[in-house]
């Protein structure tokens, strides 16, 4: 089936979406975006989303050309549109088109874009687990913000693999932030730890499920920063991401976390999030 | 006239480019530019911009589609075709198009684009000043990387704008980084202080050249941080850079610097950078 995209305010084929090369999108990744899960043809924790969605436009000072209702209802059209029953809704606002220059352009109306991806759950990672890397966060000070400025991500991911691991774990001199496109968590003596949702991570919409499906299953959490040595020393540790779902982290720059293998923790929180999704 | 791009290989006119909306330059600004300045239809400084450039494709990896020879000999031709007497040249390269996933895309050719716009020299800034604000400098570790990632430049700018200023100096907890778009560089006691080339500024082009003239005029130069401090209190300021060339700052933060004019070293400065563009 072609890819339908909402671009715009237009539904019409890949093909014939033109971006600009004024588009502040590509001279400045003046933009913000989401992705967003979709299972059985519904958007997963929609609301989560888009209050993020409109705390980063707000922080841009992008004003969003549609309320959030006529959003969500043209995502669930594009949805419909493209017939996707488990994937992904990708959609992005540029601050607009205009000649290149620094300051905000005047009357340059944002652009919009939005479109479909299949994607199965993870289901192989989940259960055999991942193997990182540690790599230097050199990224900028609002990683809370889900900007356009992604240059530093791919390029620690891009470098974990080259390494030979599956995804790169961020640390600021040591203190562990988050992964290239996920949010990592450790559980040690029983207690789950994760960094603190500051302006040096994005705040995870699966890691505030997760943090709130571990509350109710009564395992302790402490949102505090951890470093890379009380990674490596802990008993389990685990991704959170809209895509990569719960996923433990088996090994860390070639050392096996305890036994090498997913712990009870993750694995109870797994089935837990399965269960948020049925 | 019609503005000619070169667009990936070809001259073609503006309304023909059309940007693919899986070019990781709008999804992750993954790509890097240079703003070449052109006087009486010649690149000024050619070698040091593209010495930058290949500086910066190696540090991201971004293999150049094209020898610096060829690109030169293209952006004559471009500038050429434009018929461009004084202006600038902007090129950019994007690591190329290919579905939204962070790792470099096997097989994914770079994107190439070029285009020439007309700008007289600042000639009414460089006589008056400008007054900028200071800003905290919350970019990523990699600001000699000439990169898209400019959102948080973009942001800085804005900032200064609405408080009445003409640009924004950045610091970092206290110590100046540069402006916005430029360098930045102070005179205390005769000597010119300006941050070192490292991580935290781009290395200008017209940083380099001031540099050097001020040491062919046996000025003396320190490359060293300096703090906000240290700024308000100096005996003169500028900024130096492709587009604003050695431009006075007169005011930060509504406290004059000095006599609230341009000084002695940067008139000299100014005069010995117009002789080289004759």
């Amino acid at each position: 089936m072609p890819s339908v995209y909402w671009y715009n305010g237009e539904f019409i084929a890949k093909e014939d979406v033109r971006i600009s090369p004024d588009d502040r999108g590509y001279y400045f990744g003046d933009g913000l975006y989401e992705v967003f899960r979709v299972y059985a043809g519904r958007i997963y924790e929609a609301e989560a989303h888009f209050e993020r969605l409109v705390r980063t436009a707000d922080g841009l000072r992008i004003a969003l050309p549609y309320t959030i209702e006529a959003i969500q209802q043209l995502l669930e059209e594009l949805i419909g549109r493209n017939g996707l029953q488990e994937g992904t809704v990708y959609l992005q606002f540029t601050r607009g088109a205009a000649p290149r220059s620094h300051p905000f352009p005047q009357g340059a109306a944002p652009v919009t874009m939005a479109y479909c991806t299949e994607l199965p759950r993870p289901l192989a990672a989940m259960e055999r687990g991942i193997a990182a890397v540690t790599v230097p966060d050199i990224r900028w000070l609002r990683c809370d913000f889900k900007t356009l400025n992604l240059l530093p991500n791919t390029l620690a991911k891009q470098q974990a693999l080259d390494a030979g691991g599956d995804d790169a774990i961020l640390h600021r001199s040591g203190t562990v932030t988050e992964c290239s496109a996920s949010n990592i968590m450790i559980v040690r003596g029983g207690t789950i730890l994760t960094h603190p949702a500051d302006n040096l991570i994005l705040h995870g919409v699966t890691r505030g499920v997760v943090l709130r499906l571990a509350r109710e299953a009564a395992i302790p959490v402490e949102e505090r920063p951890f470093t890379v040595d009380e990674l490596l020393g802990a008993d389990e540790a685990f991704i959170t991401g809209t895509t990569v779902e719960v996923t433990p982290v088996v090994r860390v720059d070639g050392h096996a976390i305890a036994a090498g293998d997913a712990g009870p923790v993750t694995r109870r929180l797994q089935e837990a999030f399965a269960a948020t999704i049925r």
